[in-house]
């Protein structure tokens, strides 16, 4: 069965693409590796082929894409909307150049700040889709990952963003600084994760000194490499809590993000004394995709 | 000419060594990238000898080592000794296993703090030769660089000390993180630096958010790499400065460490209204380990 059109998510590291039926129905799902990261310019079109090709008929077959997919270093650029703007518009949409005619590719613009300095690609998707899910929604969107976002939407638009770089510092630091040699497995220590985040939250002055004590409690303290894991998780979404203060203080909160990340979150901020509601990520990005798909433009 | 003595610092990444003379005349000096992260456990011997041999007479010739040779993953291990006490003794040097019978190597210890926990290896013996260089002296001493330490001694002991991650953070940041992309060449910007510092030490609480803004700045606002740079540094000396402040506010304080490094630190410090005395590192070394050959256990 040939799909009304096809969602696709297509950042840094992966491929992730939904055969979309009528009424948002999800006929099929495929995904790759291939991220923007690993593609030069002319090597999108035949990944993304090989990815749906079984799902394209006869005619032409609408893609709408979210995500580094549309950064100057990706497929092709759809520039930034600057905010206060909506999250997403289709007159915004920008066709990528194709050589197969049964596609009909367009990209989805991110969002920038002017002041101070900011830029998203692909959260756009998922805080339209937020907004879709939960109508009426005024608060704050917060999108933890490798680059976590919080977002202030009011009225349907969003009105200032800030992105920490936490999940990026955690894998730099936790796989390729001398902390390494004490965070081998997965284990989790949540006591160790609350006593760190709530000693940044307190003393923000003191996480560069903090960090190091990781490596010496390992080897004269006998640290385990579970409490050092959750102490560095602890105390890099600690500042970033502390920095986002001025976001998420006295407001209602949602978080847009992969489940057990979302949930260190969520016990971070209510140990602070806020609550905070959870979203799926990945219905959430459909759910803004598919805002783009029924406005009249996408289909153009 | 055979010397009398053979001075050697021996770090993670390099390997220097000097043939020394009577009275602490440098007769002779040999480098090489052979530092203890490149060797295994029986690998040292050789990369000393090859280092070496030139200098080596009929009998046997002492070799002092300080650094990361004497760590557990080194040469052999020289326990640490734990603070408040004297940088270096010769007490607790270690003789390191060797097959040539020319060679009588001697590892110094590095230092450890039981609370909060924290370690050295290397930087003890600069101490000790910062306090030989400068007798007296009691205060404040910072060894910036990979793993900055800040020492507070007093009368000829290491009262305390505290470990930052800063060159590191400043490596992975600025090569493997996203923010390389900005941050290609090696100009600086003093203006830039200073801003950031000042910035960081007002409201530390914001380093996170901080981090990011010197893509997006880059992406939409014309950041030149210089300033990115510049920013980045003073962003990161700024969040240590914030840390350390129990140790230099009101403190005498002098530097080791490399010419720029220790230059940016000076500036830093004195935009805070701290005046900081710079002595070279490498005369810092050799004036520590001088100490050592000087104390009779060292020949044993």
């Amino acid at each position: 069965m040939k799909p009304s059109w096809i969602a696709v998510d297509w950042g840094t590291s992966n491929l992730r693409a939904w055969a979309m039926g009528p009424d948002g129905v999800v006929l099929d799902h495929a995904e790759s590796a291939d991220g923007m990261g690993k593609l030069t310019h002319d090597g999108f079109e035949p990944a993304l082929l090989g990815l749906i090709t079984p799902w394209l008929g006869a005619g032409t077959t609408t893609v709408i894409a979210c995500g580094m997919v549309g950064s100057r270093q990706g497929w092709h650029e759809a520039p930034y909307r600057t905010v206060p703007c909506t999250p997403l518009d289709a007159s915004g949409l920008i066709t990528a150049p194709t050589a197969d005619p049964r596609l009909h590719v367009l990209l989805a613009p991110g969002l920038r700040q002017l002041a101070p300095a900011d830029v998203m690609r692909g959260e756009e998707t998922q805080i339209a889709g937020a907004l879709a899910l939960t109508p009426g929604f005024d608060g704050v969107l917060c999108l933890p990952g490798t680059h976590s976002k919080w977002a202030h939407v009011s009225a349907g638009e969003v009105v200032s963003f800030q992105t920490f770089m936490t999940g990026e510092m955690f894998a730099l630091l936790s796989e390729h600084s001398v902390l390494r040699h004490g965070m081998q497995g997965s284990g989790w220590d949540d006591a160790a994760f609350d006593e760190a985040l709530s000693d940044t939250l307190s003393r923000p002055e003191k996480i560069a000194a903090r960090l190091f004590s990781l490596r010496a409690e390992g080897l004269i303290a006998g640290l385990s490499p579970a409490s050092a894991r959750s102490r560095l998780s602890g105390l890099l979404i600690g500042i970033e809590l502390a920095g986002a203060k001025p976001y998420w203080l006295g407001q209602p909160i949602a978080l847009i993000g992969a489940e057990k990340l979302a949930a260190a979150y969520a016990r971070a901020l209510k140990a602070q004394g806020a609550d905070a509601h959870i979203l799926n990520a990945t219905d959430c990005t459909l759910a803004g995709l598919a805002t783009l798909a029924r406005q009249p433009e996408a289909t153009r």
